[in-house]
This record gives structure tokens, C-alpha cells and sequence, in this order.
């Protein structure tokens, strides 16, 4: 069985990416598809369909029969970031215009509609094994990252968000479906259902040290390497982990400061985010996020090792996922 | 065989509801199950389950098979209301607030995508026959009503859409989904594909008469019996086939005189609608669209006279389609 190097499934995905943007390019009418193609053009960094792949090829060689769940999981992807970009009003992506700043909200809307219909529409394309279950578990993924993203806007108006809470909602929103795409790619290979939930774990595990590692990265990251604004949660008062366990953790007096940060309606951004970056400081939240991404990442990594997988296959997944909490951006 | 009459059918439909409107205020986060409680609690006719329901029984009995297809039509219906009020700034329907106006739109769109999905889990929540084939037609229906919709948001700003274009965007908008129903109906009693596709048929001429007289409604209509204002498209100047056909058969002054009226910024409402049911009154707008109505639905009757099914079977949905154009509201 072959062993497919990354760089060669990221190819093999991009060609499949490339057949949809032509079937696209001719699809009428032409206002309902070009916010999908400039969706899909604005790039990314394709993660997802890359897990399931890999997971797939840890049984399997016929990556065939894979691209079309692969492709699913980036549209399905893409779908969300248009309709959160909308509720979040983020105007841009990827240093582009988002969809409804490019084009219109409805067309945002409605174009973001077609993605999930159309995300259906490949994993009903292809003969897989095991496709009601993959169908069944796309589906319950897609109503927990509506959840999740329900927690996120409703933890905006909120200053009493736990760590508990939190780690749910990012659990909803973003691990589920990195999850999600680990198991997909061991049912379509058809292998047992207990090593297919056990990359579920992984994923789930991996999932939530990644988001916590972005939390991570949008305070204390390099601004050059990680391509946004340091500080824009700071700004917009996201609920991070950050936020949370300095709430958690600040005496009375330090807390009172912090929140008059948060509640200020009028301020001075760099003075703001260095203002709160000290607090942060004080109270050693780098470090504990920094514990907590390594304790979700030391299960994550005991789940697989412990996979029943020969050795060798699991180097490619092994190195993706260390490259996923190594990165500076 | 049992013959199930209309009402039997409905209750039967109504039960299933029930149970999932208890399941949806068990579940949380609150604030994305309340809307989508509340737009299943707005009513409305239920007829795309009906039919639905109608269409397997004249091949089976076991009702408890086809309901919860029945139950995703409707519910995917709903979605795409909650959407389209939203992109069509509707603030009422069936006299209450529309979901985007009672929550927020961004309630209105999260509500909305979870509904999408909760379709797909209750295809995916029974054993059916066929449900591959269900599934790829539920899929592709679910895109093409999305072309619709653009379709009708892009005609908003044209004054030169053709009765071509308009007869194919109500086809996408609204009858692909009537026949995705019957055609359902059909698959999951497991008969064969010539008289499912023959039910299709039927359901899209079906759709199209049905649309087609929602427009003389609007216009021509009762108000009492109509349940909405008259003339409400005439004001937000809807590019129906009334309005269609009026600027096609108008002469050059009569043209100039209805183009004024729909490009007027400000105007008294009722001098506006009075004005253009004059128009339409003197193009003959009213019979005309009579006849285009009569022939879509003589199709209809025709392709399901022809249907080799027992002329007893066919008795309940043969009224209710009858129901359906005779209606005055």
C-alpha cells in the first residue's frame, strides 16, 4: 500500500478543487456562484481536507475514492466562514474582502446556502463504504458547529464565561470538524469503528490545542509571521481562554482594571492591548495557556501512538499534526 | 391496502411535528432552538408534506416509513423562509414577526443553516427504500431553489425579464420542491423510477400553476380571503408574470405609463395599486394569466390521469391538487 507524501495529497486535493472552480465557472446563475469561486479562491490552509485524507491513506491507497468527502469538508468549511464573517461583521479574510463586504450580505447569504447543499452534493457523489455514516456524522458535525457558534456570539454579551464554557464552545465550533475529518477518512477506508472513533479523539483533541494555540498566537505571536493584527481579540473583547483565565485568576482591583479595559466604549487600540498584554503578563496567562494547549496536545499524541497503525504509516499524520501546534501563524 | 383520507394524514404529520418541536425545547444552546421552534409554531399549510405523504400512499400504507422525509421537506422549507425574509426584508409572515425580526438576523441565519442540517438528519434518522437516491434528489432540489431565490433577487433590479425567465425562476423557487415531494413520496414506497419521475412531473406543473396563481392573488384576489394586502406586489414592484406580460403587451404609451408607476420613488399606495390593476384590466392581464395557469394545469391533470394507479388511489390527491387551484388564499 502506498504511502503518499503530504505534498502530494495537498496536490491531488488541489486538483480536485480545481475541476469544482471549473464546473463553477460555467454554473448559472452566475450571481449565486462567483462568491462560492472567490470563496474558494481566497485560499487557506486546506487543513481539514487534509487530515481526512491522511487518515485515509493510514488504510488505504485509493485516495480516489476519498477526494470527493475531502472536497465536501473544505466547501462545508468555506460555507461557515461566509455566514460567520457576516454575524461576526468581519470585513476582511485572509488580507481579501469577506464575501458579504465583496459582494452583498444577501449574496453571502444565499452563495453560502448553495456551499452546504453543495457539500452534499460531493459526498453523495462518489460510491464510499460506510456512506450513511459518513452522512450521519457530517450531519451531526454541522448542527454542533452551528452550536458552537450560537455559544460564541452569545459569550460576547457575557463577562461570566468559564473555562468550562469555553472550552465547549470551541469544542463545538472549531474540534468537532477537524474530528470530523479524521473519522470520515477511516469510515470511507472502511476500517473497524473502534480505531475510526479513536482518530475522532485524536481530532477532538487536536482541535482544541489548535484553537487554543490561536487564542495563543493573537496575543502573543509574532505580527509579521502571523499575518493579522496581534491584539485583535484584545480589541474586539473575545472571550478567549486569555480573557477567561485573567478574569479567573485577577484580585479584586487588577479585575476591576481589566474589565474597565473591556467596558471602555472609547480608547487608544495599541494602548488598550498593551494595557491588557500587561495584565496578562502579571498574571502568567501565557504560560497557562501554554500548559493547557500541551495537556490537550499530550493526549492527542498518547490517542495516536497508541493507534493500531504500523509505525511507519503514522509518521505523515504525526508530523502534520506536530506542524499544527508548531506553527507561528 | 389502506387508503388514508387527507386529515389522517395530517394528523399523522402534525403528531410527528409535535415530537420534534418537544425534542427541539429540550435542546440547547437555547438561543439557536427558540427560533426554530418559533418559525415551525408560525403553521402555515403543510401542503409539501402533504403531498409528500400523498404520493407514497398511493403505493404503501406504512405511513411511519415516509415521516420523517415529510417532516425534512418541511422543515427545509422553514429554513429557506427564515433566509429568504431575510434577503427579501420581509418583516411579517402569516401575520406575526418574521424569525429575523422577533430574534435578530444573525438568529435568523444561525437558526437557519441549523435547519438545513436538521433536514438531513431526518432523512438520515430512518431506514428507507432508495435513500441514496432520496438523499441526491433532496440535495439537488435544495440547490436549485437556491438558484431561484437569486434568480428572483436579481430580477428585482431588471425591467426587462422575459416570462421565460420568470416561468424558469418560479420553477426553481418554488415547483422543483412540489415535485421533489411527490417524487419522494414515490422513491421511499419504493416503486419504480417511470412513475417517480411521472410524479415529478406532475408536481413541478403542479408548482408552476400554484405560483402562478399566488400572483393573480396578490392582485386580483380578496383581501379578506387572501390574508394579505392586495396589490402588495404591485407596490414592491414584483417582476410576476403579470407585470411581465403587461409590459410585453402594453403599446409604447401604456408601457411608459406602468414603467412611470414602477419607477416612481414616492406615491400614495392605493393610487399606485388602483393605477396598475387599471393597466392590467385594460391588457387583459387578469384572463391572460387564467389561461397560462389553465395550461400548466391541464398538463398536470393530464400526466396524472395517464398514471397507472388504480383510479380509486387516486382520488385524495387528485382533490387536493384541485384544493390547490381553487383556492383563494
Amino acid at each position: 500500500m502506498k504511502q503518499y507524501p503530504v505534498t502530494e495529497l495537498q496536490n491531488l486535493f488541489n486538483n480536485e478543487l480545481s475541476k469544482l472552480k471549473t464546473d463553477l465557472q460555467h454554473a448559472a446563475p452566475r450571481g449565486l456562484y462567483l462568491p462560492v469561486d472567490y470563496s474558494l479562491e481566497m485560499g487557506g490552509k486546506r487543513v481539514r481536507p487534509l487530515l481526512l485524507l491522511l487518515s485515509f491513506n493510514l488504510f488505504s491507497d485509493k485516495i480516489e475514492n476519498a477526494l470527493p468527502a475531502a472536497l465536501a469538508i473544505e466547501v462545508f468549511h468555506n460555507f461557515t466562514l461566509l455566514h460567520d464573517d457576516i454575524m461576526d461583521k468581519a470585513d476582511v479574510r485572509r488580507n481579501q474582502p469577506t464575501v458579504h463586504k465583496q459582494f452583498s450580505e444577501n449574496n453571502a447569504i444565499l452563495s453560502g446556502d448553495a456551499m452546504a447543499f453543495l457539500a452534499y452534493k460531493y459526498l453523495l457523489s462518489a460510491e464510499m463504504a460506510n456512506q450513511a455514516e459518513v452522512l450521519q456524522l457530517f450531519t451531526q458535525t454541522a448542527i454542533e458547529v452551528c452550536e458552537g457558534q450560537q455559544l460564541d456570539m452569545e459569550f460576547e454579551n457575557r463577562t461570566d464565561v468559564t473555562e468550562t464554557d469555553y472550552i465547549e464552545m470551541i469544542r463545538l465550533k472549531t474540534a468537532v470538524l477537524l474530528a470530523c475529518s479524521l473519522k470520515a477518512g477511516a469510515l470511507i477506508a472502511n476500517t473497524g469503528a473502534k480505531i475510526a472513533s479513536e482518530l475522532y479523539d485524536f481530532g477532538m483533541n487536536l482541535g482544541l490545542a489548535f484553537q487554543l494555540q490561536d487564542d495563543l498566537l493573537d496575543s502573543f505571536g509574532e505580527q509579521e509571521t502571523f499575518g493579522k493584527m496581534i491584539g485583535g481579540d484584545i480589541v474586539a473583547n473575545k472571550k478567549t481562554f486569555l480573557l477567561i483565565k485573567a478574569l479567573e485568576h485577577a484580585d479584586d482591583s487588577l479585575k476591576t482594571e481589566l474589565l474597565g479595559w473591556v467596558q471602555k466604549p472609547m480608547f487608544n487600540q495599541t494602548e488598550k492591548i498593551n494595557a491588557v498584554l500587561d495584565i496578562y503578563n502579571r498574571l502568567n496567562i501565557k504560560e497557562l495557556t501554554e500548559n493547557k494547549i500541551d495537556s490537550y496536545f499530550n493526549v492527542c499524541s498518547a490517542i495516536f501512538e497508541k493507534l493500531e497503525i504500523e509505525t511507519s504509516k503514522k509518521e505523515c499524520l504525526r508530523n502534520i499534526s506536530n506542524k499544527m501546534m508548531n506553527r507561528i501563524s
